[in-house]
């Protein structure tokens, strides 16, 4: 069995770019080595290079494009970020959401370049269409709770139960991130005792005076 | 077993809007009155509701928004596409993409006001994703063949064969629609024989001078 | 010199769509005839051609695209919304952002077939390269205030006149519009001494329970 | 007075990315050095900062997003391209088109942190309507010949000349670029002798096997 998957998306807070993204990665690479846990990060794609270099934590993208390289101004090709040594990267995101035959196109890439994929979902419907596209994951991330403060896994764990059976029906070799509002180690052993296989979280990490502390806790209780 | 539908999206052409929109509705009604095959046309916004008034066939739009009435300015609503006397509608026509999270939302306000939705998809995967969406219909169209004057029936049975595959898998209730390149009733004929619910098409039947011979032909070998 | 345009734009309300749209078109007509003001109202595109039909007040569509008449499926040309009989249309609406070469392809398609184009504005800036693109009137919208029930003309007299000034330096030909929060008679006033030619509005007359007072209101001052 | 800019997008092409996009830069270096001309490149977000970091030529980012630090994943903040060295970025390019709203928040994101803004348009119109947002540069690229191998300069010089036109009408200081199809020495000529500042070019420095003798020629007449 896997061990969970704690992905920390950093986006692109003051608190979590240039020497402080360097920061974040060290204290979550300490705390996976302390742990035994997967600790992954998501930085913008300027700091996504210099980071995979420095650090042997999982580094993903943010977003990343479906199109080859070529006349695609502005873009980012799945080559790039592969070049740059990501391990994979989250797709569709709620603040970079894309068309189906976009997403589609970006997992296909991921998957082509042997890079994982992380689609994030908005609800159980979405959830099962992710699926469909054969991602490596799907991130459930209900949009009213995503940097709330409230964790998804007390206040509607429902929603998770109900997008595990839904991706299960589609693909059971899908495995499933519970997000929104994450912030605590109970947080995380909610979400993985209802059947997922680890959280995607931002805020309560990035903007924590103490990342290495609130990374400790978050793994504490798996 | 249901019969066969034959989709025609009336699209913005000039040959397709007003008047004309009248004339290809009322060919419709009339092949689909002598043969029994359910003939349905997807006029723009302006027409739905004359045209849904007018005749007797299923009218669709040919595209929809998920929002709910309110501060929607420019949006199209399902409750709007409804009091016009809508059977439904299009959603994510590759020349209309929407997000994951807008499929999914126009979809649900479809099936929650009884509407049929029909979604397009660009390839198998796509099509499993919109499949998990539980729709009525997916309606795959390559793009490369779209418009083409060549039939994805001929060219690329293939695609559609997997696509058929790729739905069931997910749901067997939802069905699916040939698209791209449809021309004549042997194009039908082959789009039925792979497994599919009926064709989705629009040039051969808007740019000829009498659709109703082509109606005619496309329903002949059914 | 032209009396001032009072807008209304139904957006896609409950309240203002279908036969309450007839209801606030029919309050407008009366207001109008009453006091000699231009009012106008903007229904969804599937109310557009009933309204133009029954009333003698300007109807604009909500949004316009620029494309001509094709394979552009889901869209609206500027020849359906003037075979429909609009008198002109909202471009670039705070709820239906455009490309900047989208807004001014629509512009451009308006002024080619006589219709009056409305480009709505966030801020001076904007403003300024909304002129340049030479649309009859520049609608300046605060976002922050559009249906706050503060009325820009209140709270932000600033932006409005500073905006004006951006227009007139750009071109002296374009009229400029105040929106956001229009909600009296005072209101309007105050917008037309800022140097505008009128307001864009929404909520305040939708959602009443009697419009022809709340536009009788309006008008009262000028 | 100024010397031209030659500005020269890396898109995504293999052939400019990477090791590639370093030979290039060295290449524009040498050139730039030799010749007294300002020659810039616009890398993809992944190999600004290591080329910022090499190199004493303007490095550009290929689109910059006017939102703040924040919660705004897959984002590239005018902070974060800053940091990383660039001297500017361009802003709506024809593969990464923009609303009006987000053009004019990146350009003055952009000025309120000292860095260059080149937006990019596709007309007369449109030129004006960027220079009213008051950038550094407007680089107007007709769509139609894009990469087309058919320079602007030859093709169209009156697109150039009237959008020079339009600018100056607008705006005095805001200085032109010409686009699409540059490819010599005799077309930058052309570009500056119709009134404009420079060129913004692509696939012919890209694609080339010498890209330092390409440079050299499109200097050559200066």
């Amino acid at each position: 069995m896997t061990s969970p998957l704690i992905l920390v998306n950093l986006k692109t807070y003051r608190e979590s770019t240039g020497n402080r993204a360097h920061m974040i990665a060290q204290a979550a690479e300490i705390v996976s080595r302390e742990s035994g846990v997967t600790i992954g990060i998501a930085p913008t794609f300027i700091d996504l290079h210099p980071l995979c270099h420095h650090f042997d934590i999982p580094v993903y993208a943010q977003h990343v494009d479906g199109c080859d390289p070529g006349a695609n101004t502005g873009h980012i090709t799945v080559e790039a970020i592969k070049t740059a040594g990501a391990a994979g990267s989250l797709v569709n995101h709620s603040e970079c959401r894309l068309t189906l035959a976009d997403i589609e196109a970006s997992v296909r890439g991921l998957r082509d370049h042997k890079l994982i994929s992380v689609i994030c979902s908005n609800n159980e419907s979405t959830s099962a269409g992710a699926a469909a596209l054969a991602p490596d994951y799907v991130a459930i991330e209900p949009p009213e709770l995503i940097g709330s403060g409230v964790s998804v896994s007390k206040a509607n764990p429902e929603i998770i139960r109900r997008s595990v059976a839904a991706v299960r029906a589609v693909s059971p070799s899908v495995k499933v991130l519970t997000g929104a509002g994450i912030q605590s180690g109970e947080c995380v052993r909610i979400a993985v005792d209802l059947g997922t296989d680890g959280v995607l979280l931002a805020s309560s990490v990035v903007k924590s005076k103490e990342p290495a502390a609130v990374l400790r806790d978050l793994v504490s209780k798996l």
